[in-house]
């Protein structure tokens, strides 16, 4: 199991690096255990299409608790899993990607909180993608996998709150993509969640969010080893468009700000070298970067992952093209947060939401964090951040305990 | 000669397109007629490699005075050429990129201005670059031809400058990467011009400049029909490469409330496809404007310029990291413009250049114009930004005639 926790590492500063490794052994779930649940059943997907036979990597951390009100889902964006919190026993290093956020006396402390991470479908790391046996026949599905949708993914997920017996989650929560999933759990299955917690995320990629997102399929659709999706058959696997891909998304992942301050105009060599070698320490970067991800990661999921991010847009499917209305029926109270420098998708996202809610009388808390991560913020340790959340978690957990 | 006009034509609303064939037709330089320059001399790079007989594509618009005081020489930027004004007459839509800016009664008129536009060294509309014949091998330089630098650039344009007989400059003009060119022109030649025009421009790339440029690279590098450079002798053209150079180009070209307002999430079908075809219309745009591009612009010359781009850094080259003491020798005076949704060059960047020189007590004027087309605007037809250039010029006119 290869789970992405580089993003985090890469931007902790030394002494961040230190404290953090403190906070891994202090405060770690420890130990985790991921399981597969198989579903013998159907599901019917947006797109018209159905999977069948299809399974579902999940971790959990903390204890539900008898009342089975005390139950978190904690949605993945991107690139991540199921594994969000501790390590594995024979993997000491792969640490969970929320580590940071979920744990004993963490922001969504798992003392109080029984936390489920699912690894969405599609996904690379064990639930049902591409790179998956098709059951009906028997090869790899590769370009026969379904495209999927946030819709589809919350669909999905129900299916393992049910399966653990829980009748109502106590929240919902996710950032960037996760955060959409989080906020359709509201729109799909209002009566299902408590509380619903959407970090740096929006209701609706923007025509310069999609740019990005076609440009990074680009890349992938037309590397020559491709091969329409069916890339397994041939043993081989587009790299050079998944690095593209990734070079193009960490771009946006980090602010302006923050860029120009690890790296600015950095060389490696005391001249110019006139030659297509990295020479600037962001050329370094992102190549390494790049280098990292297509080693672990599927582009045939990276190309689905960014379709489910455009065709996101619950004002359309549910309010004919009016946010307000669409969330009109939601039932759960609402925590947003948003960075500053988060220029994928900036603070405006979260407050076109925030306004949709309150135009409904919706109960909704907002914080704008100043922060100069940009949309790579929410998953790093900022204390501001961080308390909000545990502040609102604590009281989350105070009206159920 | 294929050029570059359709970044203006694809920004300009319906109205304003009929006001610029007004203007056009109008207002035109007519019938314009390029010419090459042939060196047979050496020209010494800063990469310490050599140009042999090289030859330098040329147009010039209105007449030299007796005084030859009144030129201006106007830089392209990546994708432009020698073609700024008019059309040619077997080619009669085949208008000049700036065509706009430089006419008779425009805001550089060509009844008081002697215009010249050269073809950069290493470009790819008739002056020496990578597909040109090696005067030393007899075959295309492909790979062989050495890497530029804003500074190279210069010191070609000044050998036509000389070529023309032509002591001092009225004023060196450029936006983006020929705004580098003029500031530069400030720096290596201080003695040669009167007025330095700079648009759009910076004093150097930010780290996420680089980030980009180095992407657009990767993207052609990796590309199988590069051939490391070498693909005219496969008779190929790493087309591919070159168009996702060009979409992720465009991103930055255009600001993200002009991507908003002119593309939203608009689609094509009324329902969403669930395929990797264009659906959204920004796809459609970007693969349009990308093929269009890869038929007439050739790669290695993508590569140099933003190689180019990267590498300029007058702080560092003369002023040992700072720009107010890079700055302390120049003797023009300044005008530089910058546009409030460019995020590509932020007014920041021309801010910086505009401290450094009010610290050295050098004549600077500066407008910073409330625009809403991103990097692009130094291109279309604004009557604030305009007027300023007009206003400007007309100045400078008034201290010659």
């Amino acid at each position: 199991m290869h789970i992405n926790s580089e993003s985090i590492h890469a931007q902790t500063k030394d002494s961040e690096k230190l404290n953090d490794h403190k906070n891994k052994i202090i405060n770690s779930v420890g130990a985790v255990y991921p399981f597969e649940i198989k579903f013998n059943s159907s599901l019917k997907l947006q797109s018209g299409q159905s999977i069948n036979n299809y399974n579902l990597m999940v971790e959990t951390y903390g204890t539900l608790n008898s009342n089975k009100n005390n139950a978190v889902l904690i949605c993945h964006a991107l690139n991540a899993s199921h594994h969000i919190a501790g390590y594995y026993e024979n993997e000491p290093n792969n640490i969970g990607w929320w580590d940071n956020m979920v744990g004993p006396n963490k922001p969504i402390d798992t003392n109080k909180f029984f936390v489920i991470g699912i690894n969405n479908l599609g996904s690379c790391f064990g639930s049902t993608g591409p790179k998956s046996i098709n059951f009906n026949t028997e090869k790899k599905y590769g370009a026969d996998f379904p495209l999927l949708t946030v819709e589809d993914w919350v669909n999905a997920q129900v299916k393992v709150i049910d399966y653990l017996g829980i009748d109502k989650l106590c929240a919902v929560m996710g950032g960037s993509l996760g955060g959409m999933q989080a906020l359709s759990w509201s729109l799909q299955y209002p009566e299902k969640l408590e509380h619903c917690i959407i970090i740096a995320s929006t209701a609706k990629l923007s025509a310069q969010n999609i740019a990005f997102n076609e440009i990074a399929r680009q890349a992938i659709l037309t590397d020559p080893n491709y091969y329409d999706g069916d890339y397994y058959h041939y043993n081989t696997n587009p790299a050079q468009g998944l690095k593209l891909a990734r070079m193009l998304g960490h771009i946006t992942y980090l602010s302006t700000q923050d860029m120009a301050a690890k790296f600015g105009r950095d060389h490696k060599f005391n001249d110019y070298q006139y030659s297509f070698d990295a020479e600037f320490e962001i050329e370094s970067y992102l190549r390494y970067q790049a280098q990292k991800f297509a080693e672990y990661f599927d582009a045939n999921t990276y190309l689905l992952m960014t379709k489910a991010l455009d065709y996101f847009d619950p004002a359309k499917k549910y309010g004919n093209g009016s946010l307000t209305k669409a969330l009109e029926n939601v039932l759960s109270k609402f925590l947003l947060i948003s960075f500053t420098t988060d220029w994928r998708f900036d603070t405006k996202c979260s407050k076109e939401i925030v306004k949709a809610l309150i135009d409904n009388k919706k109960q909704v808390s907002y914080a704008e964090i100043d922060a100069p991560h940009g949309h790579d913020e929410f998953l790093l340790t900022n204390n501001h951040y961080h308390n909000i959340i545990r502040d609102y978690a604590d009281n989350m957990y105070f009206n159920i305990a």
